[in-house]
């Protein structure tokens, strides 16, 4: 047997969950959901569960908890792609907590509809894992249903999906803190570059950043002309494409908030290129905190990657060790301000 | 029991490796090691067990040698860090290809010398997977002892450790690439910047590649002033930093060899902030093939990653099957010219 995780005792209670369960007439996994308040049980034999539960003096413990759970010690840790640089940080992270918590992490990738309907349609006959960390990948809702057949807990990091137990900033925030430091320089024709969506499918943060940037306009009742909304495969010249869309137009936009560092340092590069001088010319702002914005002087909103991670891999502990932890926590993020954004020429 | 790594079949064999070890009145592992050429058993006992096992016509049979070492189903990857793209990279390729023949792949980040004795202490005794795949990682020698130990393959992925099974470029070869290239462009004043030593340990590829750069220049009968070779701690600025220091030398380099991708990108975006035309006044040539090179129309010396993490995954896949495969893999680098390189002005 593998190393507890920090916090779990091995020691006996004096009512365990099996009694519970005998004494209801039901598995011990749903004594287990029951109590722990998590879906896919009746109300009225969660009621009932609860009620003998306190008739034997039972309390939610840790070790019946993680035997009713066959626990294994290890914590799956699911991404699109473990090369790209903000799941590999949300990664980092969460390997680096869970490992201090003496759990060892499975990594899978899962990137597009097929991998997706494979990976939901296989892992659940497993029971390979604990939990399983979604780290932003969107999830179709045919697929959503799979998820309470787990046997594992499903924590989503960098988002949230349905009730699962979440980390994640406000999404709606980074775009207005964004657009909101570059409407406070007096751009008025403010562009977006976004990836485009995962075959149909969209994940909730990309939802919220593009509401949080046509509402930040609307609200300073900037318009927002269609051809400003530009929209590029995932990939190292998404940032670099986007910006020739936009440096074509009749009317340019004197600023672009782009939806992640690459894409904003790919938009430097192209401006670079075709000799428009950022900021003087052409405003950027990026996403994410990657190491590439202070180095090429980026202006950004830092959604603090590594400390979302974090936050995931204690969610992820403390529902293992039988706690009631927030289900839903919301980190700041915070506007950088380098040398990427100033006045328009215009302004 | 988890799916079985391809071509693994479950049929039995008409002896198996317990009928060598009983009557060689050895441990099913000794034969299992024995039989399959790994160090740790003394030559007589080798042909002892060689003879028993012609005896009994046993061949090793990938189902017991599965058996024989408690087969997991679950490859671990080593890497000092999952964040940087060398790293995350192996990773996902490693992934991908190990997942296709059914093994679950466990991540473990291992930097600098007191994360790297506690993980050599402990994975010995846990018996968790059936290989580990050391990514780029020095060990000390002392470490090195602990590897027979681990009671799993252990491979080696971008370089090579004793007498490890392992994947790699030739990095001799790398350095000869790129300082071959600044050389027929008519450079002699040619300075490497690369990021320093973890702690004591070197890896064979850094030792090798600078090898090659010296042997190269010295081919050449070029000169090499010791400022010449930069080294500054691993970060996002080395790169910056490396540059700096070439360029406040009365003697300037007209040429630099960069370590990594994104050594070269952080050392070109220095030049540019200080004015230095890339490559009219100074060329720059990395290595990686990284995603970023094209996008910097950087020349690069392309080590092939995908290609390497695939080759690692297939020789793990290989070894657990109880095949012999080479253990020696080498792969071609190659150099891809782009822009930042040209002839010196004063060449």
């Amino acid at each position: 047997m593998s190393t507890p995780p920090e916090g779990l005792s091995r020691e006996g209670t004096p009512a365990n969950m099996a009694d519970v369960a005998a004494r209801a007439g039901v598995s011990i996994a749903t004594v287990s959901r029951a109590l722990r308040d998590l879906p896919g049980v009746g109300q009225e034999t969660r009621d009932r569960i609860r009620a003998i539960a306190d008739e034997l003096s039972y309390v939610v413990s840790p070790e019946a908890s993680r035997l009713a759970r066959r626990e294994t010690g290890r914590v799956a840790v699911v991404v699109p792609r473990a090369d790209v640089w903000f799941y590999s940080a949300m990664l980092a992270g969460l390997e680096a907590r869970l490992r201090q918590a003496g759990l060892d992490v499975l990594v899978y990738q899962v990137d597009g509809v097929t991998a997706r309907s494979t990976f939901f349609r296989d892992l659940p006959s497993r029971r390979k894992v604990d939990a399983v960390v979604l780290v932003a990948m969107p999830v179709l809702a045919e697929e959503e249903k799979r998820l309470d057949l787990m046997g594992a807990e499903v924590v989503v990091a960098g988002g949230r999906l349905r009730d699962c137990p979440h980390v994640r900033v406000d999404d709606h925030e980074v775009a207005r803190l964004a657009v909101g430091h570059l409407l406070d320089l007096g751009h008025r024709r403010i562009a977006l570059v976004r990836t485009s969506d995962t075959e149909g499918t969209r994940w909730s943060a990309d939802v919220e950043r593009v509401r949080g940037f046509r509402d930040t306009l609307a609200a300073a009742g900037c318009p927002l002309p269609e051809e400003y909304v530009v929209t590029r495969p995932f990939g190292v010249r998404a940032g670099a494409d986007g910006v020739d869309a936009l440096l074509d137009l009749p009317e340019r936009p004197t600023a672009v908030f782009a939806y992640s560092d690459e894409l904003a340092v790919a938009a430097l590069q192209r401006l670079r290129e075709r000799g428009v001088d950022a900021p003087r010319e052409m405003s950027v702002v990026g996403v994410d905190g990657h190491p590439l914005a202070e180095l090429f002087d980026l202006t950004t909103v830092d959604q603090g990657v590594a400390a979302q991670a974090t936050s995931t891999a204690e969610l992820v502990v403390a529902l293992l060790r039988g706690d009631r932890p927030e289900r839903s926590t919301v980190l700041p993020s915070r506007l950088v301000v380098r040398g990427t954004t100033a006045a328009p020429l215009d302004g």
